[in-house]
C-alpha cells in the first residue's frame, strides 16, 4: 500500500466513523487528511452517499485545490479545509459536520462557554463562533472565504488547544493531528454543545467553570504534565 | 417488470425508507408516486403495518381517486396527495409523516424561518404553515380540503423550491421529483425543524439567516449554477 | 394451547413489545390481560428482568388479586390493574410504564391538552391527570387506592375513548380492548406527550386544536363512521 | 477462577454495561469494585477504548492506590473511587460517567429534587450536588480532593439510601453494594435527571413530591417492609 493509499484509507475510515457516531445526516459532512511532506490532501467526494463510498473514490487535491489522480470530484467544502491546512500548522485532519447541537449554537451565533470538565478536558476556553460573512465575501470565493473567516477568528487563539469552531449561521468545523483526531474532536464538540444547551435550559445566566478547574482538566490530558491514559495513547 | 410494477416497487421502497429514517411512528405516514403519462398514482394502503407491507399491496388510484387494480384500500390521506399532484406540476412523489419536530412546529402553527445553511441548502425561504381549516371545510371533503389548503398557501411560492409545508395543528407534507426525493425532503424538513427548535431555545428572537447567504446556499445546490455533487446526482 | 396459555403468551409478548418500543427502562413497566369469562388476569411478575422473562413465568391472579397457579409473584402494581378491570368494562388489557415524556407531564401534574391530530386520532380530549393521593390513602392499600384514584378521575369520561391517564407525581397508565391495544395506546400517549412538550416550548400559551378538528379526527378512526384502515384492522 | 479473577470479570462486565446503557461517550466513564476482605480494588484502566477492553487488563490497586499485579495503569479517577470506598462502608462498587442529563444538572450546580416516584423508588430525597473545589484543593491531590468533597457533602446523609451525587461543574458518581448495582444506580440517576429536566421545562417552580409519597415508594423497594420483586432479587 502506497502512502497515498494509506491516507485514502485513513480518510475513508474517518468519514465512516462520522456516520457511526451519528454526527452526519444524509451526505452533510466530510473528513479530510493531509500528507504535508507531499502537499497532498485527501477528502470525501461531493454529495456521495456514505453507504456506497469506497477508499478509491476519495478525492485527492493539492494545497491549491487542483484535483490530482482519478478520484471523484472533491467536497464543495474543500477550499475551507485547505485554508485551515495552510494556516494551522500541526493540523493533519479536518472535519465538517452539521451535528445537531453544535449546529444549534452556530445558528444562534453563540459561542459555547466552558461550563464543565467534559469541555475543559478537550477544549481550552470557549468554542468560538465566527461573524457572518459579508455579502461581498459570499459573492466571492465563498468556501475559501469561510476558511479565512475561521483563521480570522483564531487570531490570538491556539488552534491545537481549541480544535474546533462554529461558523455563524452554518455549522461546526473541527480539526486535529490526524483525520481520526478531527473526528474525535467533532464528537466532543457535539457532546459539549448538547450539555451546554441543557445547562442553559436550567440556568440561562450560568457562569463558566472557574478558570483554575478549566486549566487543571485541560492540563490533565494535554501537554507535559498530562497523566491521563496509558502514556502511549494519542487520543484523549 | 411493467411500468406500474416499477412504480409500485419505488413507492414501496420509499415507504420503508420513512421507517428506516425514523420519520414515522406506528402506521402514521405514507409515501406516493405518480406516473403522469398514465395518470396513475401509487400510494401506501391505509392503516397497514410497515413490517408486513409488500410491493403488490400498494394501492393504485387515478387522479380522481378511483381505485384501480387489486391492491388494498388506499391511505385515508390519498385525496390530499392527489390535490398536490393536480396543482404542483413537476411533482412526482408526495410524503406525509408525523415526524416529531416538524409536527411540533405544525402544532404550534409556526412556520420555520431559515435559520441556517442546512435549511438554505434545501428550502428557499421559510417552510410555510397553513391556516386551520374552517368547520365547513372539515365537515366537507376533509382530506381534499387539506390539499386545497396547501395549494392556497403556496400562491406566490414555487413548490419545487420550497418542497414542503406544515399543516396547522396536524403535521408536515413534503414532495419532490420522485417518491425518493419526497422522502429525502421529509427527512430534511424534520432535521431543519429539530435545529430550529433548539435555536429558538437559545434565542427566542433569533433573526433569519441574511438573505444573501440563504440565496448562495440554495443556488449552490439547485439550478444552472449548482456546483454540489458529482454532476449526475439528482439528490442533494 | 389452553386459553390460559394463550393469554400468558399474549401478555408475555405485550411486555416484550414495551421494551422494543423503548417505553420501559430497566424493569419499570408492566402489561396485563384479562379473560373476563374466567375472571383471570395475567400480569408480568414483579421486578424480573425483561431479558430473562418467559411466558410460563407470567403471574396469574383472580379479580381479587389472589394468586392462581405456579407463576411468579405478580407485579407490585397488580392491584391498580385490577381496579381498572373491575371498573372499566370493555377493557381487556392494561399497561403501566414510566415512559419519559408522559412521566414528565405526570411529574408536573399537567394534563396533556389535544394540540394536534396525532392526539385527536387516538384520544378524545385531553389526557387527564389525577390529583395526588392523600397521606391516608398512601398509608392504606396504596396500589388499590391508585386504581381508585384513576376511576375517580374518569367520572364523566369514557375510558374507551380516552384510553390513558397520568397519575400525578408518578407516571402513565393506559388500556385497551386487549393487551396489545393497551401497549399501542401507551406508545401513542408517549408520542403525544413528546409532541406536546415541544409545542409548549415554542408557545407556552398554545390553545387546544379547534374542537371540530378534534372530533373529525377521532371519528375518522373510531366508531360507526370510521374510514381509516382496511375495515378489519382493529388497531388504528 | 480466583476471587481476584472473578472481581476483574465482574468489573469488566460492569464497564461494558455502561456502554450498552449509553451512559458513557468515548472513554468517559469507569466502574470499579472492591474485595474488602483483601483490601483490593479493581478498576477500568485509564483512557482505553471500551471496544478493546479485556478482563485481564483491569487495573488492580490497594486502598492507598498502589498498583498491584500486571494490569494497565488505573483510571485517573481512581483516587476518587478509593476515597468513597474508605468512607462509605457497605459500598462494593463505584461508577463515574458523564451521562448527558445528570451532567447537565452537575454543570448547573443544581441538585435533583425528588419530583416523582421514579426517583423515590431509588433515591431517598434529592440527589445532592457538591460545592466547587477551591483553587488550593484543585492544585493539591485533585482526584482525592474530589472524593473528600463527596464525603463532605454526605455528612448527615446515608450514602446507601442516596447512592449518587453530582460533582459541581463535573459529572455524577454513583455507588452500590456491588459494581453491577453502582451501574444500575448510574442508569437510574441519568433517567431521573432526564425526567427532572423536562419537568422543570414545563414548570420551573415545581414542588417536590409530597414527603409521604416519597417515603412510601422508597420503603416499597428498600428495607424490612419492602414488597417489590421476587424476594431474592437484590436489584430493584
Amino acid at each position: 500500500m502506497t502512502d497515498l493509499d494509506a491516507l485514502k484509507d485513513e480518510v475513508f475510515r474517518a468519514n465512516l466513523e462520522l456516520v457511526r457516531l451519528r454526527l452526519v445526516t444524509g451526505t452533510w459532512g466530510n473528513a479530510s487528511g493531509i500528507d504535508r511532506s507531499r502537499g497532498v490532501v485527501v477528502i470525501k467526494p461531493s454529495g456521495v452517499d456514505y453507504d456506497s463510498l469506497t477508499p478509491g473514490e476519495m478525492a485527492v487535491v493539492d494545497l491549491e485545490g487542483r484535483e490530482i489522480g482519478g478520484g471523484l470530484r472533491p467536497s464543495s467544502d474543500t477550499a475551507t479545509h485547505l485554508e485551515i491546512y495552510r494556516s494551522f500548522q500541526g493540523v493533519g485532519g479536518v472535519v465538517h459536520t452539521h451535528s445537531v447541537h453544535a449546529t444549534i449554537f452556530a445558528q444562534a451565533s453563540r459561542e459555547i462557554p466552558c461550563l464543565g470538565t467534559t469541555h475543559a478536558d478537550h477544549f481550552l476556553g470557549a468554542v468560538p463562533v465566527t461573524r457572518f460573512l459579508s455579502e461581498a465575501e459570499v459573492r466571492g470565493d465563498y468556501e475559501r472565504e469561510t476558511g479565512r473567516l475561521i483563521i480570522e477568528r483564531f487570531q490570538g487563539l491556539d488552534p491545537l488547544a481549541t480544535p474546533g469552531v462554529l461558523v455563524a449561521g452554518h455549522a461546526p468545523f473541527s480539526w486535529g493531528a490526524h483525520a481520526a483526531d478531527a473526528v474525535h474532536n467533532s464528537m466532543v464538540l457535539e457532546q459539549v454543545a448538547r450539555l451546554a444547551l441543557g445547562t442553559f435550559a436550567l440556568d440561562p445566566g450560568i457562569a463558566p467553570l472557574p478558570a483554575y478547574i478549566q486549566e487543571k482538566h485541560y492540563r490533565r490530558k494535554h501537554g507535559p504534565d498530562a497523566y491521563y491514559g496509558q502514556g502511549n495513547n494519542r487520543r484523549s
